[in-house]
């Protein structure tokens, strides 16, 4: 049966303001009303039901995800003590479903990307799932064409065909690349055989703990007392989770692997990297800008424009900035700058405003 | 006797989000943490006392302002229940302040002004009166030496000395000349001989009242009225004031006038028009930029950012911005649109937004 897991345990600063660290990326809304972790869940509807769905966080987040999420059983919302990056999370996540049911197969996704149109995703998915039924040990992975030079991305590298599922094809994983520089980015375009990794992956959970056996061994020793403790009281302890090792599952297997195929994604993806990508995943007015709120533009164009509830914001003659109003902070830069966000984070700890970060 | 009267009547939207209709530029702490009006007030410290303050303004502001000044008689802050232009104002406080002192002396002062130091603005009113003692008709006006060819401002062209007091000497005033074109205002800093009007007189009440007489017969003939409802019950009449024409004290009167002078101002004066103009009153940061509230700047330069109590605002990488955060309202503008703030005003009135002006 297919199972869902989602990452959901990241604690972004690139998108402070509105991001916190008590108020992740995941848990904001911020491409329609919902917060993205719920619209990952809801992408799922028909295909994964939320009694099928684990969602991995931080401890810190466990509770507002479970609110958030009444469908989706509480001990399914697993609450990770300290992070131990992806490998662990995944491995955890084999482990435990791999308990409950022997022929698992797994859908591990992002709680804060944005994928449309949801059917084609699901379809990916269920392409993904009759990969891995006629080919056990393989680990699917999804390759989005790229639609520019980006270089925030990690790129995989598409080779021969190895079979077809339903009319569409499966490839071997030439390799994956590691975020290219604009010149890398430009060639991989041009040359159509790379695809943007968007880390979401489909496989058996057997396969994976297989894998996890072969290339972590010191991980897979650790998992089967972290699964009892789960699967306990539900409760992770730092001291047995924080012992693995830490390490993500493109370098500890992925990479490392053989039998990798790639599925080129028939859906749009985005990781909305900060508020500057929100203009791929916003519509546009007619002058080029995005945003939500109470706003009044005059004048200004190709700007994300962002207002905070009960608030206004007024933007004249402006071109390319990123404005962003909430309760107790603004932010304004332009929208190249927009990951130097974090700066301004490590600028307000450094100076007594933690309580704005 | 010198009385100071203070007009104080400007809406101005010209600060919005931080002056409101309820809170006009005057009422404002813009440049220290005083409202304008208790600057203004208290520039005159040593010079005219508090009993001799009087303050023209609307009746909205006129219960502020007197919360704000405590030591100035209530009764003189006199509340125009409509907008009369500056004719009828000045023709008002000469009518009343001529009824307890005969021999009063007016200095004419805007309650949104910055002007400094406080002392050589002070001996400069001082030489205006000693100039109407020597001179009891005469109109005396202050004109500053323009530091740059400013186009918001009127100027004034000065002409033959007329005589000395105190070692300054004043002049006959050639002619007022509108707000100019750059070019024409870049001739007169060249020139040296045309001055900023900045609409500071100093005068004699009874030479106001006979210029009034003679240039304005009908604002003459209504003023006795509405100096009787003042100095009864204090509250002036819509119907009354509301009757007299409406001019300005430069078209109705001193334009016309033959016998007006002008001191050169030793002091430094800005109306500070515009947020944009706060550049040129507030202390810059190395990097150019000004402002309050709580900031963080980072490769920000000429910025003016203003942050609203409680509130964080953080600038990155940007220049020339205007950016002020208010409870309600964020305004983010370049400098040089500054002046624009106003069409987002009326289009905040037409957008059922009246609550945000």
């Amino acid at each position: 049966m297919l199972h869902a897991v989602i990452m959901a345990g990241g604690s972004g600063t690139r998108f402070w303001p509105l991001s916190r660290a008590a108020r992740p990326k995941q848990l904001l809304s911020l491409v329609t009303e919902k917060a993205l972790v719920v619209e990952t869940v809801e992408r799922l509807e028909g295909l994964v039901p939320p009694e099928r769905v684990w969602i991995v966080t931080n401890a810190a987040y466990a509770d507002r995800i479970r609110a958030l999420l009444p469908d989706v059983p509480p001990s399914h919302v697993v609450a990770e003590p300290c992070g131990r990056d992806t490998a662990a999370c995944i491995g955890l996540a084999s482990t435990v479903i791999g308990r409950e049911d022997e022929d698992a197969v797994l859908a591990i996704l992002s709680a804060d990307h944005v994928i449309a149109p949801a059917a084609a995703f699901r379809e990916a998915l269920g392409k993904g799932a009759a990969v891995v039924e006629e080919s056990p040990s393989t680990l699917v992975t999804f390759g989005m064409a790229p639609t520019r030079p980006a270089t925030g991305y990690g790129y995989i590298e598409r080779g021969a065909a190895r079979g077809e599922v339903g009319g569409v094809p499966w490839y071997r994983v030439e390799r994956f690349c590691e975020k290219p520089d604009l010149e890398t980015a430009k060639e991989f375009l041009a040359a159509g055989r790379f695809l943007w990794n968007g880390g979401i992956f489909v496989f058996r959970a057997a396969a994976m703990r297989e894998r996890i056996g072969r290339f972590l061994p010191e991980l897979a020793a650790g998992l089967p007392g972290v699964a009892d403790e789960l699967l306990g009281d539900g409760a992770i302890s730092a001291e047995t989770f924080g012992a693995l090792p830490k390490i993500s599952i493109d370098f500890g297997v992925v990479e490392k692997d053989d039998d990798v195929a790639v599925i080129e994604a028939p859906f749009s993806w985005d990781d909305v990297g900060s508020f500057a990508a929100l203009e791929r995943v916003l519509p546009k007015d007619e002058a080029g800008n995005v945003g939500f709120g109470d706003r009044t533009l005059l004048d200004a164009s190709g700007n994300v424009v962002i207002a905070g509830d009960g608030h206004h914001v007024a933007v004249v003659g402006v071109e390319g900035l990123v404005v962003v109003q909430t309760a107790d902070a603004t932010l304004v830069c332009r929208k190249e700058d927009a990951q130097r966000v974090k700066e301004v984070v490590d600028r307000l700890k450094g100076s007594g405003n933690e309580g704005l970060v």
